[in-house]
């Protein structure tokens, strides 16, 4: 066992074989649940306040079967940090740079690359230019380069044309850039669909495109799906990821879970299960996606499941199997002959859980402007809180015209 | 801030001052999720082999607020360990002594007492004597008094006798003993009704009485409310606490969730909001309960929900609520104005939460003998697997009922 | 085939030879959809302006397997007319004369009994005396005595103290004497359990008690089984009925289903199947009920069910059958092979139908007084919608006590 | 009131003026309700040997405000009625005019059209000829002619090629030319789409051209949408129709209801209430339709709601609205305060009515080759229940693509 040999393989030369390479599981939501997050902001100072609880985090990802340590700076740009009401005195530079360490760390401790992560930025909703824009990204971009991070993954962007920006600045260090945006199949928040959204990032030098967040796994998929088409399409070549929610959503519109009213202090209702990770890992794999991970709402439990669904494939089971009976094999160790009837696959295949809640409905009605509105109303809208804001978006909106 | 100080105020002194005290969550759910724990054993060798993962699971549920640090020893005997394939070379004893020190360890970090626990045996469900079940608690109360631990407690009994035997044994050792079954209001497995488990218990010697597991909170506090008229009714006097279920139950029949189909591993759409655990905890209160934890399905920010909902009562909020804007608070500082207006406390409070699964029922069938046949035909079948068993059994029963 | 000897074969005689009596639906739900009854007063003046539909309605009924033509004069009381709103110049004894005809009209047209029934006043409700009360049923009954009805129904009342009175006036005819209170296990509006309303109606001179309406099938059995039980306790002889709405209300208060928020206009997804007719009868049947019918909710298919599993101890199928293939049996045609797949009893014994309302919860709130107060303050309040009428249930309640 | 005066403007007219016609509801399964049809076969000899049943429902939907008594003749070709175990000596003619005199009878009792109608026919099903499956059509249609139909309806066609036939041989009569198909927004069997099913349709020379069964309510109106888009594309003009379902059917495939597994015994928890009966009403007369009726599940109370909904546009209240207090309003009368709270528009507008069935889901998985398989496949195996029947169908599919 080597793990500095292991390592040396990077992202794309395991996406160039073929390989599964297993992402992790969403930071915020994971430490949010454990104290050491605050929703609402959702920054990332905990890097510095509280490593530990990132470290250990980190590691059972690791554990589940994750090769990648994404170090934990979702939302850990300044801008974001000021806006957000941070108060402590602790900056984006120093957040970063904590979270590259804590990553390393674990990534040394198994078969694991580590990568740095940008996303969008207050700066491009409220419509600073896009040099503003670019030079935040830079700026974390620089301790990625410091703390020579593996590969660099641009994620979490409801704007294509922000997400070329993220792209365009992450290449410059001439390491692997992965784009991610958190759409659904009904594209971005101007509707540029997926494949025209995924198409201009290969173009703008990413070599993996996806999605993340936002959507359940399957509604995920069915986007890298329509993302993977057109790239073929359009004759260009990329790997693909996806990294999706842990929670069923169903009944979201084109804005994703935020605009669910149980975002995001009532959503465990919709927590899938390890079984439903399995098909989700199925389903990705047979779409010829690669990069499979997850993002707000899984633990570690659904990596491994996710991990165990692909072993034949992959050749290994990880190391949280140990403390896994495969299919509930375990529970034939119960004492009760009907929960030892329970260790086999097909009874958690087609199980249909209960929630135990009589009073509560299946679905629910998505809220916002995005539900009655087109993507054009609710572009003006959706960010433009003050006059001022409102003024900066219609001048975009003019701009982006008379480009065209 | 005097920690030393703090925990020299032991678990009767708090009680008797009508303070409220917060246990913690159960570990065995929690770990298995975190990759540590396997399902279908349950044991917690993790102790010796992760001791980083328990450490850190305890900080969180002090940093959560919980007044108890109570040491990872479930199912930690020795007969237990043997009896469900644990096959690595670790004593009950090593397992006992790793998870004291790193109780100890966590409660000294803040405001908690640590306590040694023991619960049911396969001894007992095998018909052992109660000379040989009494030898297994006491060797596990050997570790707790060498590592002297601040009360005893003895938990998930699912028969009032071998719950009446724990008592016996650990009141051996002077220290504070609380007693708790893994019952609801239909009373243990031989339908002895709570009441009189409690009036047992307390002439056995616990000063604490009440249950944990197997039922959501709702109902636990109702076997608790029951317990407390009995005792009081029997003119003794005791202290009550209640550590429930994470999932909401309403559809088990009397041995709990263990009967529901979707144990263990389909619970997911059961498991309670932080709005629900605030309810929980208003209703344990206004119940007289004053020792008021969690057990399968609690995560550290479920006992910060049961602490904030607390907070006037106990003048101050949990170190983890900095992370926490009350009853969401923090939801202000959201782009969306639709997000925002989610920032308030009848907003939450009044939230009936969707499943995200059309396919799936409210509730479920309990499966096992606990459905169609009554509690002596239950006790006759429920461990009975083999002919032997069975016999054992059956000769526990005669002896029983000439004894009455 | 002969109906008018069969027709010679009066109620207690079929009771007493252990024969199953089969009973109708409920006119007033069944009339209201077919645009005939208006909700909210639910009177039945259609028998005089539109005997038609009321005829038409007897007859499905009647080829449905039933053996009782229940006159359709449900709120057919002057002081009901006058009290909803009744503007027709049509007089209850005119209802009431028409109802008759019509009823026997179709009894004699197969093997039915002709009732005649009374049920709770407003007059009661607004503390008239035991005299004034009486006079109302008294009217009622010169008309079913006129009539020559076969029996007589006492139904639909919520206080047993008037059914008791509604006993003694319609005991004064010589015929037998059904009576039927619409409440649930939890016994009437002032907390009478339901065994000792039965033993108080028999005492009254009762031949027949029961329960109708209010509560599902199930739960109705349940409160009949109490009835059953005190009455045998009492060393009394009865025979037993049960009305119940064709509606799944596990959600109910004591109340029953007028509580709830989908009453009347909602209740659609409540809608009991075939399916779960054949258990309801079965169920009835096995708790030594005899007289089986319905009440609101009933469409003729229902008692067409109730009918078809109690063939085998009837001894012959209802006419409605040559219509109707039993358990299903018709699909065989289908030509879809999955659809001829469902040509089966255990296919539909086992289904759990879905709405196809995703949105919409699988159980209410109940509203009301009902919910967060006892019976006493219920009682008090329930009517008293102004000063004086308040004035009135106080003084009743004093009687009440001094009287005890 | 001059009902002779108004029955002489006929359907064509009445739609030219834009007036709103309103249909009536599916008499199969309503009379299967009240025991005169039979499941399976789902014939209308009850038009000869239960007049007075068939004649009540017209009457009711008379009463209900419907404009069309269309004649009892659904599926009363003698190949179907020989086809589906039809052993009585009644034949196709006899069904068919005993239909239209029913029909007649009630239509000359008020403001309504009388129309006989055809619909798909085994005969094509199992790849008769043209020429045979028109003769079938036209038996039928010597039979309205005789009887005068005000117009005639070409319904309940799965293949629009079949569709086609009928309104060729229907225009010989020189009566105006009803044509619906039993799609949704898929399309027909052959995958052909809405629009031009529709296109072909109005070519073939119906007047008026929409959807009838198999979907719900919304459902239709898209695909009726879907249909008028194409025709005014086509620089055609029709008038359009829809006649769903009054049954909640989100998760249904291309088939229809028949796929589901409630189909057709337990769909009680789908019938949707007179509320969701006024939305209908209103999407159908928002988007451009005028002839609005229902077909399996209307009850006359489904269509009383539509004529309800649309009194402001139409001037008037059908007939049995003196038996209902609008939106709920005669629940005024009620004692209970909290029932009186619900006599108003927005109580019953924002209702989200429970199923009482907490063991049920809230959708279905639809069965049959529908599901995993597409248009094509579909349509070679889904009657070909025989190896014979498998013959025609290859061989009818073999002659369409050579038409191509």
């Amino acid at each position: 066992f080597s793990p500095v040999k292991k390592c040396s393989r990077g992202i794309l030369e395991r996406l160039n074989a073929n390989e599964v390479v297993i992402g992790d599981g969403g930071f915020v939501f994971a430490l949010e649940k454990r104290g050491y997050v605050k929703a609402g902001p959702w920054t990332p100072e905990a890097a510095v306040t509280h490593p530990e609880a990132v470290r250990q985090l980190h590691r059972e990802f690791l554990r589940a079967g994750s090769n990648v340590m994404q170090a934990f700076t979702f939302y850990a740009s300044d801008d974001k940090l000021e806006n957000r009401g941070q108060t402590l005195k602790i900056t984006g530079a120093q957040v970063n740079e904590a979270a590259c360490d804590l990553a390393r760390e674990v990534a040394n401790e198994g078969d694991a690359l580590m990568a740095g992560g940008v996303c969008q930025t207050p700066s491009y909703l409220s419509c600073k230019s896009e040099t503003e824009v670019k030079a935040i990204f830079k700026k974390q971009l620089d301790v990625f380069i410091k703390k020579n991070v593996d590969f660099l993954i641009a994620e979490y962007f409801e704007h294509v044309e922000e997400a070329e920006w993220a792209v365009q600045v992450l290449k410059m260090s001439g390491k692997p850039v992965a784009a991610s945006m958190c759409i659904g199949p009904q594209g971005d928040m101007h509707g540029v669909p997926p494949g025209e959204c995924a198409v201009r990032l290969v173009k703008a030098g990413a070599q993996i495109v996806g999605v993340n967040c936002h959507f359940d796994p399957l509604t995920c998929v069915e986007a890298v799906k329509m993302m993977k088409a057109a790239v073929e399409k359009a004759g260009l070549k990329a790997h693909y990821m996806v990294q999706p929610l842990a929670y069923h959503t169903p009944d979201c519109n084109c804005q994703g879970f935020i605009d669910l009213p149980e975002f995001p202090f009532a959503l465990e209702p919709r927590i899938l299960t390890r079984w439903d990770m399995h098909k989700y890992a199925r389903e990705a794999y047979n779409a010829g996606i690669r990069f499979i991970g997850g993002c707000c709402g899984f633990e570690p439990y659904h990596i491994r499941a996710v991990a165990e669904e692909l072993a034949p494939e992959r050749g290994f089971l990880p190391q949280a199997s140990d403390k896994h009976g495969l299919w509930g094999a375990a529970l034939e160790m119960h004492t009760k002959p009907w929960v030892r009837a329970r260790a086999r696959r097909d009874y958690w295949e087609n199980i249909h859980p209960a929630s135990g809640r009589p009073k509560c409905p299946s679905l629910s009605s998505p809220e916002g402007w995005g539900v009655t509105k087109g993507h054009t109303e609710l572009l003006q809208h959706r960010e433009a809180t003050t006059a001022q804001e409102m003024q900066h978006v219609l001048e975009r909106q003019k701009k982006a015209k008379s480009a065209v």
